[in-house]
């Protein structure tokens, strides 16, 4: 019962009026065989992918799982000719290098793509973008051999991928790790250990599974300076670049979750498996980031995504249920009862989940923008920035897309908790996106710590200073004049303060980056009203902002009080007395 | 793997030293027979019952589930000696009258009962919440036949019971219902129709079940005026007050859910089945309403359950777990890692949890105050506070319950989402507590409108005087003081406003709602850091109180704008544009 229809007029509205991307293509000549009727056709394409073949066997694939017998996962069966599609279309090498396969296409379109598979199918679409997050490792990381003899197979998805951080000791702390990997006499590597919680690690929609591994060659030294990253290949491929003799990984079991039931999430043993090492001994982390940095931005879209599905939903519900008059007055005399759409805290509710899932598309193609300009400029200030967005990005749109599920859900009373509408299961498949890929703890503490107090400030100043020359409607000049004084006097003051406290940043972090990311919301929803055109469409977008700034953008203030109330309010309390 | 242990100290901290309630039992006649050892003996009773026996199976009950098959209900199995132990210890008759078997213990402490055994075990618990709430419908409203026959089998547990209101398209709506109920010549009725949502409707834990049921009586007024009230036993009892002959009362099917899965949840229909009607002809609403009344403190009480047990989970594996280290430095330099608990981040989520489970227990018990009020010195203020707290009961403390399963399995990190560990349970189960019993925006709007706007504020207004004249401690006395203000402004504000303009109170009850959840747990954590003593308790408990000022009532602020915005935002977007 679970439709999805991507919201292709909104992402051609934030492409073209709001990012007016016909200029900076034009301007760039690695989009040179860019235009706007391309970028259409892809979203068109994309979208009837989404809704027609993968929404459509969503909510099968929770309810049929994964197996595991004796080391062999099975998939969803359901799940097979829609992995084939997405797979065939060339959809995993969208932003891919076309030097091995991939369409180039700019990553702010990307986003918008990955958008709709998550939107149409997270358990499915789990096992595309690992592989499209391993390819952009091996891209940056590899040798031109490995390029030459992965990239193709995970553009064209006939090989997958799967990363393999997690150990049982070692979730966040990674410098915990134990996976071995000893030195062979040709240049290989034999690991030795487990992992857990390994999404993808085993599975049967693809010929064969790309594990990047981290481990610790011998002797190399403690702690995160000592981890290094290698390619274990399910089936090691022979000459002819084909999957050859099975390797030492294998499944130990699979996981019963809370959601995404279709997604195999394994238990990962190595036996001496055969590994070909990424980038140097002991700098395997910076390389690992790559791939992570990748799946935070894309687990962010997982989350809007998930917003985007639950919305469509609710909104159909509240038009269509009948319940209770409007208070006001009948507005349907003829029926029984109005449709719920008339109460106005159902409408908050349904405008809550707007203004956030809106207002993070655009956030999301912002983070896309500064990767395509760092990428293909090499500006280091566009790399900045998107290193200061992209834990904003993870944790934000997450945390959003969870709340937006949640209201949804809410949306429906009864027919919200029973299983049969499905909206109980966005709930249970979007409530892994704030806990993987660094729980959101962990995003809040890398923004606070490495992207902002590391540099006293600098980037994120800059960035809002760029915010702040931007025209945007009267109505909204002086409270977002408000919201960039109010996030600059909390900067000023947490770098000031924190030399001083080391817990500062910690009890401060949470509330930092939604006070971050209310805050660029808040400029992105001016600057939407201001791209918005003059008609229905326009006029929609515009009552979101004022909805925005008028029931959401206060929470900056309450954010602000808590940040400055300092770190003894947490760390007062001994350990004992918890 | 879910443990539970009853908060006893806590417990008897709010009984004896914050509500005094040896002062209060010594003055009222119906407690004459009850001390502090009386009441502690019940709750050390209560809580070896929930963690020796109803916790053990708590789990179990959610993998195994009910079962359907041909109109028979099985329950867990587990969950039978559970169950048992549960009905034969006299417990649902805790607060029951003694004129029929119950114990006529103050609400006060049954809150506190109750609190422990939907933390224990909430999908066992809602086979007896409800016998509890048809109990007190029934002693109200019956007629002294119906109370000899039914009072003391409910309280002893040998029967169960079921509220049967909703039918598919009568949800918040109940004016909309459909079933029938035609007299018959000695009396009783018949009763014809279908309900669905009916926990506990069908199942195999009780000898029989007594279902109380709303329907039409041929001729009645259209909407909620004609409305009678039925009860309508499973079995017939025979002369002797046994479960006789099969009534036309079947389960036609349960339904699948998102969590409490070992409750069972039943479609049922009727055919021309017995009902006896339970106070006049067309008055059923009303006298339903004193049940759901029960049953909405009952369900914050159970969101209060669930953030407990959610708590003292996450406590345990905070201290436990060792990841990473202390932001100034190892405290556990002997060890790899130092256990999560150092981390600002990781207290913040605890003391969230904490600050709302401790806060809202007392809360609870203010309003189980109120009804013991009400009840035995027939104070009408006190009805009329039961009657404003009980929707801020039933949504703040199921909302905040929801928060802090989320964030207690948010400290769990990926350990959260398996089910293994039992903490993404604990989030399912208690996502329905905002949902049935009238949706929290439903509470919401009774609050708003039924509670304090009708009167114009003026029960709001006595009850914010009484808190403002209460010894705080000094730290805390401005910034209650503000609150109480901001609360009366608002109230005024609306009280103004919304004569002019119908869809208002609508627009800010949800806010609303929340804003008065605040300020009322601000007020008894000022009240608490006054009554707490000078011992490691008594410090945390002021430490938490901090918190809660610090970090927690900032967001007074927000909601505060956010209700000032008025109605605009949310009903200015058109129809068609959702």
């Amino acid at each position: 019962m679970l439709k999805y229809q991507a919201p292709q007029q909104d992402m051609e509205f934030l492409l073209f009026d709001l990012f007016q991307v016909n200029r900076e293509w034009a301007e760039a000549p690695a989009f040179a065989d860019l235009d706007a009727d391309l970028a259409r056709a892809v979203l068109s394409e994309a979208g009837k992918l989404a809704s027609a073949v993968m929404a459509p066997v969503n909510q099968e694939g929770d309810r049929v799982g994964c197996r595991w017998s004796d080391g062999v996962v099975e998939a969803p069966a359901a799940f097979k000719p829609a992995y084939r599609q997405l797979a065939e279309g060339g959809w995993l090498g969208l932003s891919g290098s076309p030097a091995h396969g991939g369409q180039g296409m700019p990553k702010l379109l990307g986003c918008l793509v990955e958008e709709m598979f998550w939107g149409a199918n997270t358990g499915l679409y789990l096992y595309g973008t690992l592989s499209v997050g391993a390819a952009i490792c091996i891209e940056a990381h590899g040798s031109d051999a490995q390029k030459r003899l992965y990239l193709p197979k995970l553009y064209s998805g006939e090989w997958s991928a799967a990363m393999d951080l997690t150990e049982p000791q070692a979730g966040t702390d990674l410098g915990l790790l134990r996976t071995r990997a000893a030195p062979a006499d040709d240049g290989t590597y034999r690991i030795s250990g487990s992992k857990i919680f390994i999404t993808s690690g085993e599975h049967d929609l693809s010929q064969n599974i790309v594990h990047l591994v981290i481990a610790r060659v011998e002797g190399a030294p403690k702690g995160t300076g000592g981890i290094s990253l290698f390619i274990v290949p399910k089936f090691i491929p022979d000459e002819n670049g084909l999957p050859g003799v099975r390797n030492g990984v294998a499944s130990g079991a699979i996981e019963h979750k809370m959601g995404v039931g279709g997604s195999a999430t394994n238990l990962m043993n190595y036996e001496d498996a055969v590994g070909y090492r990424v980038g140097e001994e002991n700098a395997g982390l910076a390389c690992m980031f790559t791939m992570m940095n990748h799946e935070r931005l894309a687990v962010g879209l997982q989350g809007l995504g998930a917003g985007e599905l639950a919305y469509q939903q609710a909104a159909e519900y509240a038009k269509e249920r009948l319940q209770g008059r409007a208070p006001g007055g009948p507005q349907n005399p003829d029926a029984e009862a109005d449709p719920l759409l008339v109460h106005p805290d159902v409408r908050r509710m349904l405008l809550t989940i707007r203004a956030y899932t809106e207002g993070g598309r655009a956030f999301a193609m912002l983070v896309g923008r500064s990767l395509d300009r760092a990428k293909h400029s090499g500006d280091p200030y566009s790399q900045a920035l998107a290193d200061l967005l992209t834990p904003i990005a993870k944790a934000y749109l997450s945390d959003r897309g969870f709340e937006s599920a949640v209201l949804a859900q809410q949306v429906f009373g009864g027919h919200g908790y029973i299983k049969e509408w499905g909206m109980e299961q966005i709930v249970r498949d979007v409530r892994i996106a704030p806990i993987y890929e660094g729980a959101n703890g962990v995003q809040a503490l890398d923004l606070i710590g490495r992207k902002v107090l590391r540099d006293g400030g600098g980037a994120l100043r800059r960035f809002v200073a760029e915010m702040a020359a931007d025209e945007v409607p009267k109505e909204y000049g002086e409270p977002l004049r408000s919201a960039f004084d109010r996030l600059l006097g909390v900067t000023d003051w947490l770098v000031a303060k924190a030399p001083e406290d080391p817990n500062l940043p910690g009890a401060a972090s949470t509330d930092y980056l939604e006070l971050a990311g209310l805050t660029i919301y808040a400029w992105l929803w001016a600057r939407m009203a201001a791209a918005a055109p003059d008609d229905a469409f326009g006029q929609a977008k515009r009552r979101t902002a004022r909805f925005f700034f008028q029931k959401l953008l206060p929470k900056a203030e309450a954010l602000t009080s808590s940040i400055r109330a300092g770190a003894g309010a947490v760390m007062d309390m001994p350990e004992q007395a918890f």
